[in-house]
């Protein structure tokens, strides 16, 4: 298989490593995930089995809502093989004081995988996520383990790989390659809904990672809509490197003008997110509930950036290619008024589940990557055993 | 095997489909579950491995509680080699207002099966089920999804397939074969209970399978008590075409007098069940409350009601086959007074578990048969195959 | 392999049984627990897969929080090939007044083995787990079961048989074998914590275990925190029968002195726990609360039980094995005070997760030795067939 093939080419170093965020990994380890992904894919739809544990466990720890990144992790795992097992904070004894490197270990005798949903707060998703990883490492080098899971981000405060990488993938498979994305400009932009606290890691992953394959990203959101400085640092120097552009505007015209792919999206200003996180902290209950009515007032008075026909016609040729990690606010549909107009989701709507399908594979390609010395020999065996996936 | 030969000789359309309703589906079907339900049973008890799937999902949404249906769907997915992925609508993000459609798509990325029970409420379980039907056929046909998953009803508020198939089963086994259920009598009559709000699925369930095939079938119930009309057309019109009887009577003494079966069982009144979902609608807890009220009052004057010994002694030769989906009401044991007196059921408890154990082995032969082209085809392969469940 | 053949020469009579409380088992027992854990261990390790069954149901049911036991037993299952399904009795219809009996068969249809925390109430735990056992026997032997399930006791109020079988494995490990054991001075001790109601199966589970090897077991605790006479009695009679010992004392710095191995740990005063349950079944909860005061103040009288370096130093040359079932209760580190010193902890912090890491080996034999007839022949069966657990 072509995927296969191109994936032995690249100088990886991901195994016995995590998947956190995309910024620390290099270009090669970007493309061997979407290679692994096509290619678990295409075993998938031509009925080869891709199992390739026999047996252990995929920890799934969500301590935010979720349903497709739970679902694509859950199938992410039985395409290889692994039963998932949620830690579930609540049914477990963490409430007595557990470090979480102790917790780390205890879930880990026969675990592959933690995947890590934490995008509550800001400051705190990542760390976390970095100091499960460092346990186990400190586990499997002491003995402790007979393996070093590997752990896989799905969402935290700066990233969220899994969205940000099949978003990538839908990208080169609509536009033929990922070659093919130098020069297309994407819009990023805010959009209006009236929900509280959004995560601001879509925007964040969605600028870091498109710059990087030549594109010319546009970011637009309304003043105090800001994403944390360090990822437009990352998708300046993106940008420079790869000769894409990143651009960043309060103006969701300019970004739509002309674009070849738009990405309206709701997301909460970074100040309230970080004020959140001092309330919740000190537990006042009051604040909170003055800081979401602030919060919902701040977003209400940006009731027009909503991704419209008029907006959608000043893009390239009117019909530039619209994304969305779902499920979208769309205006008259789920809510009042939303991130898009019911009639450019509806045309759009099928193209966005066939964003959404790559998910489960690029999760399942992350867990090949870091869990198998020679993921491309691991793939020709699934190849050459051609074990039917239904017999 | 005999069975896997039978399966060879009948006419189906189930490969790509649905299990909702069983008034829906050809009596060759109908065989067609009992057959491979006994061939999975048969090579169980061999110690043959039933697995047909390497990896893939099976996903459980479940809208009320559930002991039995909930393990025998998972035993179910176990046996053919699926990975329970429990829909959990607290959890998810489905309280954003996700449509339906959207949320069918997004957990079927790898999933052969989704389960469902949904029968709360008159006039929405069945409807959500079709909606959820109608969305992954959307999306197989459309290529978002690589699969088409089987909607399998788990209960709803019109049918409990799984649950009327294992009675069937049940039936045939006891009584030598479906043939031989020609001309026997099965009372399916109210019953009194202590509790609010039973669905009406089960009594529907058995009156419109148990009619197809030549059995005469007695409905008795107090007044008020009634089952969806289209129900009891559906029992007259079967019972007229296999030469059975269908008959409706306010009477449980006139039900069970020669009865070869007793299937008394408690349910609500059409009528509370109906204001009950309006009264949820509208968040109108007083009026449920009231309404609660009313109905325990309304049971409480059908105290009467209830399968003693009395009663069974005016069965065919005093030794009717008692059945009943579990948990029942036992006078004396799990409430004060309720569907049955305790010396019946300790009598009967053993059959009852017998007639609950066909269940796993009814969904997994509905998941067999709605996701194999060819199914007596892939059970050969297992007899041949025969890897040991248990090395 | 050495532990295969040692296995051989073992008369066992578990095939069939259940593991619910180490000293109803034999010493060649509890030896193949530990041979059939060090087998599977070694498989695992050099990436033979240990996959016994090709589908099958694991059942959960947890009465009480935990982390590391379900863990444990997922792994377990994941290993041996079989899923888990969760009963949790808030989703089930238990609530209906279903018996246990019922229950019990209504989950085991598929199932293998029904792994069972019940550890908050004096006297009902183990009761609780044995009407399991007694209903299933019940089910497998009337044909209702086409397997009988193993009733694994994960923490009773009488014994934790997977946690002080881990113990046993650490300790064979640490010194070599179980003959080394030999002699060996442990001291299992209360520690003082701030935390209420913490059962007393471990304790007991380390004193009826580890008198049967020839260890000298000194149990040390605070007047009122008395241990079941019953645990004392099994303690007496093995140390007696082993040519160990078992003495009993208030006084920790005795207990520790020239101890081998130090096993401080927390537990509630029985007359705490059983006026717990009476109160808790005459739902006082004024009572409750005031019997939680009394119990923090009765262990607040007892800050010095701590584990600290003086301590260590007294025992032999100043280096005791430090055993704990986690999570401890750190001074300074999970609570202000509690049962050791966060720099005895902090030294000995992997050598506690060295002995956790025995536990799903532990509940992988038991589910083994329980559930083949000729459990040799089957470790032998996958050395030879020699599947990669990792392709």
């Amino acid at each position: 298989m072509k995927s296969i093939e191109s994936l032995d080419n690249l100088s990886l170093n991901l195994h016995g490593r995590d998947c956190l965020l995309t910024w620390e990994h290099s270009d090669a380890e970007i493309r061997a995930t979407l290679l692994a992904a096509e290619a678990l894919e295409r075993l998938y739809r031509t009925n080869v089995s891709t199992r390739v544990f026999d047996s252990g466990l995929a920890v799934a720890i969500f301590r935010d809502q979720s349903t497709r990144t739970r679902f694509s992790f859950a199938s992410a795992a039985s395409l290889l093989g692994l039963s998932v097992q949620e830690l579930d904070e609540k049914k477990s004894q963490i409430a007595h004081g557990e470090t979480t490197r102790e917790t780390a270990n205890m879930i880990s005798f026969a675990t592959e995988v933690i995947g890590i949903r934490d995008d509550l707060f800001l400051g705190h998703g990542h760390s976390y996520m970095a100091e499960v990883a460092a346990a186990v490492e400190e586990g499997f080098r002491q003995g402790v383990l007979p393996q070093r899971p590997a752990v896989i981000n799905l969402q935290c405060d700066l990233d969220h790989p899994t969205q940000s990488l099949a978003d990538l993938a839908h990208l080169a498979r609509t536009f033929g390659s990922l070659d093919a994305l130098r020069g297309k400009k994407l819009a990023m932009t805010w959009a209006y809904s009236p929900s509280y606290g959004k995560p601001l890691s879509v925007p964040q992953g969605v600028i870091t990672l498109m710059t990087r394959f030549g594109m010319r990203v546009a970011l637009a959101h309304p003043p105090g809509y800001d994403l944390l400085p360090e990822t437009l640092e990352h998708a300046r120097r993106f940008a420079a490197e790869s000769g894409g552009a990143f651009t960043h505007t309060d103006d969701m015209h300019e970004a739509f003008a002309g674009a070849d792919v738009v990405y309206p999206k709701s997301w909460a200003p970074m100040e309230v997110m970080r004020r959140r996180t001092e309330l919740l902290r000190a537990s006042d209950s009051a604040g909170l509930a003055e800081l979401e009515r602030e919060g919902l007032a701040s977003n209400a008075r940006r009731r027009a950036w909503e991704c419209d026909e008029t907006r959608m016609a000043a893009t390239r040729d009117g019909r530039a290619l619209y994304m969305h990690c779902l499920p979208a606010d769309i205006s008259g549909v789920s809510c009042a008024a939303g991130e898009v107009a019911a009639s450019v989701f509806e045309r759009c709507r099928l193209a966005t589940y066939r964003e959404a399908s790559h998910k489960p594979f690029i999760i399942a390609a992350m867990m090949l990557l870091t869990r198998c010395e020679d993921p491309a020999a691991t793939l020709r065996k699934l190849v050459h055993r051609a074990t039917p996936r239904r017999t």
